[in-house]
């Protein structure tokens, strides 16, 4: 599938393809957040979805945790719903997100179209470029989408909720319309993605945080099948490019259904901290698992996090591990804890590997 | 362990003690509530602390589903905060709960008491009698309470949260303090759960909404214990009484750790929809299932709830199985529709077990 030998892949290509590395790779979901001064610091000046809309900022505050972490790869300061404004739907964050108005019938769904990621979300592209050119090959650079239920979920309820009931009940009393708003979904998160690989994306990940809502049997309807078709298309723009593009599927809350991700058509699959990693191992032989530390293990003492990253490496094994939160580093958390996490897995994964 | 015969059981006892019964027993998670015309009606007379704390309103409340629905058992209608103020914190609901403080330090839970049921709730006391003896040996009548790391979860929010970061925080860098909250809170329930069995109720069920926030190690160590003390107190109950009281424990979002509820000191442990019955069951051999119907299906068509609850009664197997949805009933779901779904499961398992 690549053009490049695997012994000049970065160490973060060659965990995703389950090599045996000479340590454990690691970056933080969210590691470009609200818990780093420097952050908050730009935010001051520039609200969210400008940061997201302009790409010298997207491109500063992705370069910002690898310098002070020196992380194993950037992921690309966005958000999930930044492809919705071209779906046809607006959004706002104050901080969570409000959409103008929620997808619910049949002629809501009618009236979504699949942006061309080149004309609605031309700033993402320019920033994964400009992103790409300022880390030289040092770092690799994670694209990302959200995943078609997960999108699907955020359109029908409008923001977040407690109950889910509006997607729920969209799900089970009109199927034929879920389907075809999953489609959409899929489409674009296919076409934004695959536009990101184009851009020079080196990884693609897609993130459902919503799939733990469904029962194993909803997420082979709902899920599965428009999570794979996104990865096709993202396999096909790495095989057009002659490049190897690590396919990451994060699954929210997924202990239910752990098996069924063997089928969705990623390299790896990023889980939280719910499950054991070695359970999961078992569940998904041959694939790479990315996590799962409990982010709320920053909040304790250093002795405490070094106890518990050395527990995730023990389950995870020798190979085929990206270290990662189990979700993104709470804002609370102290910048130095997250560069101790960062220090102590490098060290004690080399002292395995060796 | 107990003084009557297993033949004069209850259907719903015969079933939680695993034995092959003539149907399924069934009753829905919060059966009295908003989704019923006659529930609402009440509560606009009543507010909803005035109806958990005057017994003749709580057993109207309870009686409700009974009459509609024809389940096989009743829960009283109550909340887990209860024992709250007897605690020493306040609490009101609007309609999700708000404490009057939060338990976040060493001085906090030393002023925090394990309050004498029979003074500070009284009222619950009085309501498991009255309807006890409404219910007259027809149905037998569920007693509660909160899990220890659920209502302490509670207690250190203060409320509902999203990420959950003070509880997370109390455990990881303060775990004595978290330990002696959390031995405060099962010793309230243990003898407040206790009490509800000497006051006559037929089962006893824990409810540990948030226990699926916890990591497998951390459900280990924060948890589970605390389960075991609270039913080793409800098994001594019940041994005192001479009656057979099964005990019933509520594992929201467990499917990475559903294998240590073998532990919990349960009879049946309850689970929600995102896990399939038959893969709890490799898990958990020798103990009933209650559970796990997605409550959302109850917003679909009849054709798809009947569909779903055989896929239910499919995967929970021949024995050893109570039906149940996997959460609390949607405030928007159809009553009929609940009736349809107890009509639908006494049938379908009927023809099952002939």
């Amino acid at each position: 599938m690549a053009e490049t030998p695997a012994a000049t892949l970065p160490l973060f290509h060659r965990a995703c393809l389950g090599e045996h590395v000479e340590r454990t790779p690691i970056w933080i979901m969210r590691q470009a957040g609200r818990y780093l001064p420097e952050y908050r610091a730009l935010r001051e000046r520039h609200d969210f979805l400008t940061s997201c809309r302009t790409p010298e900022l997207a491109c500063e505050i992705t370069l910002q945790p690898v310098r002070r972490l020196e992380v194993d790869a950037a992921i690309l300061f966005s958000d999930i719903l930044v492809p919705l404004p071209g779906m046809g739907v607006d959004v706002t964050f104050n901080p969570g997100p409000h959409l103008a108005r929620t997808i619910r019938t049949e002629s809501d769904v009618r009236g979504l179209v699949v942006p061309d990621p080149r004309e609605s979300m031309g700033y993402v592209l320019d920033a994964v470029k400009l992103t790409r050119a300022e880390l030289a090959g040092r770092t690799p650079l994670i694209g990302f989408a959200g995943a078609p239920f997960t999108v699907a979920t955020y359109l029908v309820e409008g923001g977040g909720s407690k109950s889910f009931s509006a997607i729920k009940s969209l799900l089970f009393s009109a199927p034929a319309v879920a389907h075809e708003l999953l489609g959409i979904c899929a489409d674009t998160a296919g076409e934004y993605l695959a536009a990101q690989v184009d851009a020079g994306a080196d990884a693609a990940m897609l993130f459902d945080t919503w799939a733990g809502l469904l029962s194993p049997a909803d997420f082979d309807t709902f899920a599965l099948p428009y999570v794979r078709r996104v990865l096709l298309r993202v396999q096909a723009a790495a095989a057009r490019a002659g490049r190897v593009v690590p396919r990451i599927y994060y699954a929210g809350n997924a202990g239910g259904w752990i098996d069924r991700c063997r089928d969705v058509g990623a390299d790896v699959i990023g889980l939280d901290w719910r499950l054991d990693l070695d359970r999961a191992r078992r569940s998904l032989p041959g694939l790479t698992l990315q996590g799962n530390l409990d982010p709320a293990v920053l909040l304790g003492t250093r002795e405490l996090i070094r106890e518990r990253a050395s527990a995730v490496l023990d389950a995870a094994g020798p190979a085929g591990h990206v270290f990662n939160l189990g979700h993104g580093i709470l804002p609370e958390s102290d910048p130095d804890h997250a560069r101790f996490l960062v220090d102590t897995v490098r060290e004690l994964s080399a002292r395995r590997a060796s």
